[in-house]
């Protein structure tokens, strides 16, 4: 359904913004797509734009008659803090101030399971538990969750955080058997969160239906995001590619993987 | 199935009532039907009585070689509070007391989601949850699961408090997306209900199998209620027929819709 | 403090109405006192009014320009429902609708102990639970605290509930060595709840400090009560007075103490 | 999927060791197979062993170059105090150190629902309720629970308690409607044991997707538990061969069943 | 206070023992003794008997006419688990069904902070946290509280289990400086259990008023125990007497302290 | 207690720095204060340095040697995000990475109020409620608590995250009335943090023992803060002083007070 008159994506150059750009047309009249690098050549009911959310203006500008905000944008793996510094905490402040001030009133903010990687696998998690970053990028999605509750409390901005799992074309070892998220789920889930006549400020965990969850997102079934796909049929497959791990192993022990261990200078 | 002799519904001649009459002929062999206003002549297997919940001796009358009472009766809208006083609160407690005296052990007792109504729509609550009553009329139900908590502690009669979300033959509007309780659904749940060897004292809200759900039962699967309709069928239709709403429309805001604004002297 | 200009203390004939008519003058300038029966004459700063709040004029006028109530007001022990309908019922209706016509924007509303009077003396229980009330009385009670949370989300008008435990000039038996509240700490309680710059709408248990307690308040911490008195000095001669309860008696398992077996009929 | 080499099962001779026999061929390349009383002869790919769970001797030969085990032996049903200190706590003792001394790293521990049986058939309950034992068997299982929790915080062997409801070819009574746990299902669960990951120390129901429940294991979401099986379609033959409970016996109102009478010289 | 006519204190002779032996003189008439090893002559209102605990026939003839026990005794340390299981295990089950069948209502049961060692020193628990036995001693008291939740949901003996922090004249470690019970405060404790009219099964830890504090009791305010000693005053006489301890050790991270590293061959 | 050698306090030149300054001394050996701006000539046992934490390599010489850091400096206040993105998130960045690289263990971070200041002055909240910030400095206090968090998790790096209330001489207005932390209160809880042997990664609130207060700590009772002082002392005086709040004005409303309305452009 075509909820929305102009939405926009950011970060639409990446893995899951190519995937969400063809989606996302059954969902609003202009789609509006933005990137730091190019991106391909506008469609039609397309309008594009390259720019830096580190930049005030660009972004400003970016938000400017838009209904509604998908923000894949900044960077979606561990690294360096300057860059995160950058992009993911000044740029999305300079996105939530520009929604501010151009009257933008909800995001959905692609935040990142690396906020609870901490947890172990052998634990089953909602959103209100507190925050347990595995990565100085989980910990610039925590800052993401904040800022948006404060654009909330303060200027009524409404945002659904997803803490997405890991999204896909299918799960890669045996930790996204239960962190999988497909294409399609991922768009269930946005959609769901557009559709919405109120979200608020809220928290939800973004994966399919996999018999496996470390997550339960009981706690926002007002959003109404019902996943249709599931890991299990390639459970088989997965385990034949793979080889059992080491409990003893930190990347198997908790639920962020292999985020865990790359921090600076690695594990201690 | 034929789960007990004589079931007496009140308030048959309502809309609910009206649905559940030709219902629950399949779980009694004999119903006993009746309301203030009249009703349609009695059909095989029916008693039907006239009178006022609010007239101690009628009530006494109505509830005698009953083996459980589906209590639809009373007021079941917002409006002034004398009539809610005698119909849902003085009605209430004659029911009760009739109960007690006659030895009826069971009552499944039509509360509202107007109980509730003044949380926010973007909340996912449960029936553990305080009462945040949206109308005097949802104040007077939180009442009746206060009456009937103590009847259950203190004699023994078991009541389970469905409190409705919408039951109409569709959703009318975007919020009864989240809260349409299907006609079947309304009857599997009061089944369920009664067909349980034990109820103790439970409150649960009915509604479909909706996406969108404001409510979680989980904490009364022990009554054993799987919804099998669902508002997302009429989910395109509704969308059509109806414009996005201003969120800070307060009957935008809260679970309770267009309730909590219809208190005294409107919102201030 | 002399926090407020004018106060109302309802029910100011009753047993805590004349230990709170002396103790008050301290909080206000003017006192205004009323009951269903004659009051002794108005000192000065006082005014004194007579009438049933069942008479929506009555209450009305009682309302009109003061600054805050005291409701001990109605029948505050267990009985038949008739006269707990009009005094408790219809009477708080009256209340809050005079407020809200009169723009009284805050009430301090005498609950009861007997709202959870079902949970067991060896349960530990806070504001958060969920009502068990063990008489009418306490039914009622349970009523005023739900009518009370409407009439703050609807109309702003602030309310601490205070369930009151046993409020005499010292405890009269072993279930009281738990449940005392002296006259002091009563007035203290009161004295927090005007002098607190926000209520909203809180529900309190009103108990001295004595060490054996049934009641946790830390989640009302924002009130700002602490007790000074404690019913410990009274231990060893209510022990000396009084004889070791049958633990099977219902009078000793619950809460309610006496209350639970007041109700129709008694215990069956 | 044969997620292991060699896994142990003991308790074979019983009633749901025989069922697993042949199930768990499909997990293993080699299935040894233990009891107190002699076991049909070993087909290909099995092992099999005779012997006391009492005797630490027995035990630790039992355990050597096994990659899990699967531990039904011991009593599984209420009586005496002396042989469920035998087989349920002394050997259960012998199998963790065995385990310990030997290097097996996880253990399926069939509980039992006795273990929570005091709770009320009209209460939902999770994993994390504390235990609330019907019987001295339903002692002896808590016991194993916390004997395991400690032999994963002290020695990292990983531990499934499964608290089995009722496990039998179908529902016997009203009650194993909302308990029972069909042989393929049960086979479901320690097929998900075995092949997750990481299962630390987990608490989890093991009843079949039955429409009455008293048990939420949402908490344990971690393990992958999906139950396809119903006690729902036998519902209506139950219900025909049985008749309504009286709800005043405490067999109908304790989720332990006929276990709550059971214990040293019954109910008084 | 003199609550009861005949105390029994089991393991009269151990440390505890000694100074209970004492103080329950003012509880009692008679203080009934008993201990596997002999103990002092008897004074006048004592009567003293010698025993095992494993034994039933001594254990049934120790409670007759007792009006309610304080059971220190068993083994009160880490050991081999043969003793554990006769004294701890088969030696509580003799007590409870001597009470069973001597109608002794009422227990005080020594517990330990053991049942919960493994929680880390930086977290503040409640009796409602899962058992996290540090030892096998600490398996045997999570024993003696399923044991006794069994006793009085099935024969309505009520039972205080006291989780016992460290109980010595003074604070021997820094650890103690959290863990520390006076022997008065311990003597408080015990007759606040005397002298409660009910107290079903409740479950409280042990500790003086000690600033620092891992467990919070506020649940179990019912039982009415004010500590009114503190190890505070041993504080800066600790510190000088002992080295920072490394945080890394595990005697350091968990509350078990020492008792973490004791199991069967010490931490892996 | 001189608990350590040497203490490094950071943003020593303001107003609780200067007030630390002098305290200090006790807990350790050497002192060694930082600010951005000058510091006073350094006493005996005292080292001084001036410099930017946005500035890696300053921080990282201020850290070296020292054994435990308490760390006051960056921006205190409400103000543009570009100095608190320097001074608060890439100075607190640069901080926890030079501990890391300098092997210190021990971090007591100035976190505020402020990062729930979007709670209502009617609830008591815990360090369990999820942030609520009221500001761009609340936020930015929010990102050092979860970066904290990653440290720990991540490197063992313990820290105490105090979310100091109003440590003022004395309270200025009603609000702080609830939120005032004397400045001997703030030494005491920084000392409670130095000499536990065990802190992990705790929150807790920094408050005087006020009568009136919106926060409960007992979940951190293993901090071992006890406030000793109490801004009850001045409510006569401060009441005098001010004026009756309007309670529909946010800075009424909030926890935050002044805070709610300072950020971007005011509220709207």
């Amino acid at each position: 359904m075509k909820t929305h008159h102009r939405l926009l994506l950011t970060g639409a150059a990446g893995g899951l913004g190519r995937e969400l750009r063809t989606r996302l047309k059954a969902n609003c009249s202009v789609l509006r797509l933005s990137d730091i690098v190019a991106l391909e050549t506008a469609e039609s009911s397309e309008e594009i734009t390259t720019g830096d959310l580190a930049n005030a203006a660009f972004v400003s500008a970016l938000v400017k008659d838009v209904d509604a905000v998908i923000h894949l944008g900044g960077i979606s793996v561990e690294g360096s803090f300057g860059p995160i510094l950058q992009a993911n905490i000044l740029g999305l402040y300079n996105l939530y101030e520009a929604c501010r001030i151009e009257g933008v009133k909800r995001v959905i903010f692609a935040s990142s399971n690396h906020v609870t990687g901490f947890y172990k696998q052998s634990e089953t998690i909602t959103p209100a538990h507190a925050p347990r970053p595995d990565s100085l990028y989980g910990v610039s999605k925590a800052f993401g969750e904040d800022l948006s509750r404060f654009y909330f409390d303060r200027y009524g901005i409404e945002t659904v955080c997803i803490r997405i799992g890991s999204s896909f074309a299918k799960p890669k070892d045996r930790r996204m058997l239960a962190t999988w998220l497909s294409f399609n789920d991922l768009h269930r889930l946005i959609s769901a969160c557009l559709s919405a006549p109120v979200v608020g400020h809220s928290i939800v965990y973004g994966a399919s239906n996999n018999s496996v969850s470390w997550w339960d997102n009981s706690a926002v079934k007002h959003l109404g995001f019902v996943p249709q796909d599931s890991a299990d049929v390639f459970k088989e497959a997965t385990f034949a590619e793979t080889v059992s791990p080491d409990i003893n192993d930190p990347t198997a022990q908790f639920q962020g993987g292999g985020y865990v261990v790359l921090g600076p200078q690695g594990f201690i």
